[in-house]
């Protein structure tokens, strides 16, 4: 299964398969580079680099240093003897994309390349308008550059779980089969975001799956869940809890915590886009995978970081605070996942053990956390059309 | 229920309805304009006349002449008393947009101010992203302006029924409800569009369902089917099987011709902006109408309008042509459309009197028809990243 669509302007016969990872400079993009290169992919990154200026005009410093792109590549190559080539610039610019198509030849193109931040989209006008043009004109490039210069190539796009909201039904991996008035048929699956970054994978969803049909293109779009994990990312509610736990600060729920929502370990991120890439959807056929493992609601989640506080000494309160967002806060959640378990996919679940070493590492850094920026700041309600500046 | 939610500046008591039509230098938007003036609204149109362009650069002289908008408001103004306010610009430029909510403050904005032209969205890549930021970026800037300057506006949006593509279930107004493993919920109803532009109506859709549920805002989604009367727009295949009987060309049907839509008449348009804005959403509240009042497949369509050209003794003929686009051409199709009508929409069906008078028209106006422009030149697989000349 792990047979390459071959580099089509080579003769050779066996030639690794090549991976484009456009957003690999960022957090999910960054680990999937590394990751495939080590398992014998040649892999490119795709970056604009724009991430760090937001962190930079967020006030938002990393829980963790992050160190340039060019370092990181550096230490790669001298620690595996492995090269990762680098095109830095913006998906949105044609022409630049144009010319990684060909000049890297890509086989499968994974994109993880999107401003991925629900808050920041609700910051102001500005932002939210930002989001939205960023990852659709930047995902209608890609399929553009697919269709025109790599039209096997594979495209493993990024979505999130957040575009299905919270129905009353269980909800299935991208299609679900209606019967109505006596007739049936399977249809996309309705969707109900609530942001305007969730807003924008789904308009991506609906753009990719057309391409699909309407020429043939090859894509897989993972939903994935929430991530816990060692993030950067602020907003991420298990790593901010074990921050707040860290610093002393009781654990803030929106609401009445009653919020529940996929989640998966890094660790099953990269798994998934390498089990993605090694069985590659067919021509025409636009996939729907629900990435993640466990499904928790808030007040689950805060009830096992106060336990693993406990058995560390830390005295854990939990309070709770007007949620900023519009979202349900007691709703019913069965969201199905089994196409990835059934590729192989082996989980690396929420063990005890793995919350520990997040609680340690949380106060190990805990000096680098700012606690004016624990408290939530962005509003979905008070969004305005006046340019933000959010932290000082 | 014709009672203004009255202008919010003054103390006077019931001022009449204060309307904003973007797009009004348009086909339905000059048309909706005009009946909301007639009917005592007051009414003001903005619009950047970029469909001028884009007529001008692809070479469609109209079948009628279209004067300037200064010109007809002018001649509007002689014949009536009534004045139409005018604001030139661009509904993306949020400044521009911002300062007429100020200046006109609206009570109801009816939004036909998009790039409505499938075809068009499918030439090139540039025209495909332009479609969709245009008409992303323009609705999201429209729902900031009513959140920041007018929060009880009603925002009356033209979508179109293309976006539920052709499922093989009844076709519901919007939502549709879903029991599924034992459990029942009513959700968005799932759209499958097939080009550029009727994807970029989608994602309008959900951006405004997502700001009336976190904002309030009020709004009615009217999902129109294709018009048929004396219109301007090639492409209309009912004016178009027109003006080809006229011209004795003979009328082309894209494939097996078992394509089916909902149509209707341009008087119903009007009528059902006007029904929609006496009638508003909730604060909140999502509405979506299905406006059209008939449906006919392609094969039909055609066996009429040869039937109407017998009796004007004109000889038609039917040739099936390679279809350009990437569609269902035998499917099911059963569309509601009972929302408008509990409101009040007395339809104006198409008549053998309105199909001969569409065949007169496009008699007397034959001379102006390019023949060159009747075969399709649009292809759905052969869109490409190149920009491209359409017309010579
Ligand atoms: N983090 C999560 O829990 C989570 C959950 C669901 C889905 N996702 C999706 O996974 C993807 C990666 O998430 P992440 O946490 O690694 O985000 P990240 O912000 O760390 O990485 C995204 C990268 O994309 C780059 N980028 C953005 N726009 C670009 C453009 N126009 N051109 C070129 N590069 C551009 C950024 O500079 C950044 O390096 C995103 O698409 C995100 O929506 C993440
Ligand atoms: N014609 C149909 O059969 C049909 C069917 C379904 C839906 N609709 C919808 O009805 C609406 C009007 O259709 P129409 O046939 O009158 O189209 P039209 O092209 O004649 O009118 C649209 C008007 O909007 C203006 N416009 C476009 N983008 C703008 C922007 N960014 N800022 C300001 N003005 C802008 C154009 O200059 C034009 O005058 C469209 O939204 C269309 O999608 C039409």
């Amino acid at each position: 299964q792990s047979s390459s669509t071959s580099h089509q302007n080579s003769g050779e016969p066996s030639k690794q398969k090549r991976v484009m990872v456009i957003g690999g400079d960022g957090y999910c993009g960054w680990a999937t580079a590394l990751h495939l290169s080590k398992k014998g992919y040649d892999v490119a990154i795709v970056d604009s680099l724009i991430r760090r200026l937001f962190d930079h005009q967020l006030g938002l410093d990393s829980l963790t240093p992050i160190s340039s792109i060019h370092d990181r590549l550096r230490c790669w190559k001298s620690l595996t003897g492995k090269t990762i080539e680098l095109y830095i610039g913006d998906i949105c610019d044609f022409e630049f994309l144009a010319e990684t198509f060909n000049s890297f030849e890509p086989d499968a193109v994974v994109h993880f390349g999107e401003q991925r931040s629900a808050p920041y989209s609700m910051i102001d006008r500005s932002r939210a308008v930002f989001t939205q043009h960023n990852n659709v004109i930047g995902t209608l490039n890609v399929l553009f550059a697919i269709k025109e210069f790599r039209d096997q190539c594979h495209l493993v796009k990024l979505g999130t779980m957040g575009e299905y909201g919270t129905p009353n039904i269980d909800i299935e991996e991208g299609y679900i089969t209606i019967t109505h008035n006596g007739r049936t048929d399977t249809l996309p699956y309705p969707k109900q975001a609530s942001s305007f970054y969730h807003l924008s994978k789904v308009h991506d969803s609906n753009n990719i799956a057309f391409t699909c049909k309407a020429w043939g293109i090859r894509a897989t779009d993972l939903n994935q869940g929430v991530r816990c994990t060692k993030s950067s990312a602020i907003g991420l509610i298990m790593m901010g809890f074990c921050v707040q736990a860290a610093v002393g600060h009781p654990l803030t729920v929106y609401g009445k915590g009653g919020q529940t929502r996929g989640y998966l370990d890094i660790r099953d991120t990269v798994q998934c886009v390498e089990l993605a890439i090694a069985n590659p959807a067919q021509p025409g056929e636009f996939r729907v995978f629900n990435q993640f493992t466990e499904q928790f609601s808030v007040n689950e989640l805060a009830s096992l970081v106060t336990k693993a506080g406990a058995k560390l000494g830390l005295d854990v309160k939990t309070i709770s605070v007007p949620n900023p967002r519009v979202e349900a806060e007691e709703h019913y959640y069965n969201a199905k996942h089994t196409k990835l378990i059934e590729l192989g996919l082996q989980p690396h679940l929420l063990s005890d053990s793995l919350l520990d070493s997040l609680l340690n590492f949380a106060i190990k850094f805990k000096d680098r956390v700012d606690t004016k920026q624990i408290m939530p700041s962005v509003s979905w309600k008070k969004i305005g059309v006046k340019p933000k500046t959010v932290a000082a």
